[in-house]
């Protein structure tokens, strides 16, 4: 597969500023600006704290988000987690030779300028798993 | 607050031994052996990927066990995560002064003979929060 690391683990909130300074200020983690990804429906804030994956806030935009949908149905909480992988089309025909189900089948835009692509939660244990390709 | 690492992103299955070897055969992790916790009502199994914090399968040991009633009510999915911190007493001072709310106020026994406190969801965007003593 090629995990090179877990890069972040996302969090759907519903006031992202709000959230962010809370983070920031009980648990001493350092936040970024925030991005808008407008063709994932997503705000994002990115937090950091020593030896972790970054903790990435994310709340809806636009009108057919998916983290609205999430948010409507779960409430806030962790929404998925990312593993940075070092041949991105390698990992999905791996996980597509193992039966598992993927969102995407090739790879597309995420944050930053990355690609990206998630694999269905009913492949892990409801865990939604994006990977994302190594710089 | 003194983070040191993310340590583990815990996740709560139903049928433990089935789910590692899907996590260590898909995704090429590496699994360690199933720990068992009596009196926190759990089960386990420790996966291991480069450069990423533990992942830790969890599933329910006993009648009264948090993990059954979490499936129970959520299913499958992210349970919490914990992040390890240089002084456990300290941090939860800090926590209690900014007003978060704590499951434990004082450490507990956690797995593997660590010592361990859990943050309540409430105060952190519905994200369960365990904080481990640095060994």
């Amino acid at each position: 597969m090629g995990i090179t690391k877990m890069d972040h683990v996302a969090i759907a909130v519903e006031d992202i500023e709000d959230s962010a300074a809370r983070w920031v200020a009980s648990l001493g983690m350092q936040a970024g600006g925030i991005e808008e990804l407008p063709e994932r429906g997503v705000r994002l804030c990115k937090l950091r704290a020593p030896g972790s994956p970054a903790l990435e806030l994310i709340s809806p935009l636009g009108d057919d988000s998916p983290v609205a949908r999430f948010l409507a149905k779960n409430g806030e909480g962790i929404h998925h987690f990312c593993f940075e992988v070092d041949d991105i089309e390698l990992a999905l025909e791996e996980l597509k030779s193992g039966e598992a189900d993927l969102i995407h089948e090739s790879p597309v835009a995420g944050a930053g300028g990355s690609r990206v692509a998630f694999v269905h939660p009913q492949s892990f244990n409801g865990v939604l798993i994006e990977l994302k390709q190594k710089e």
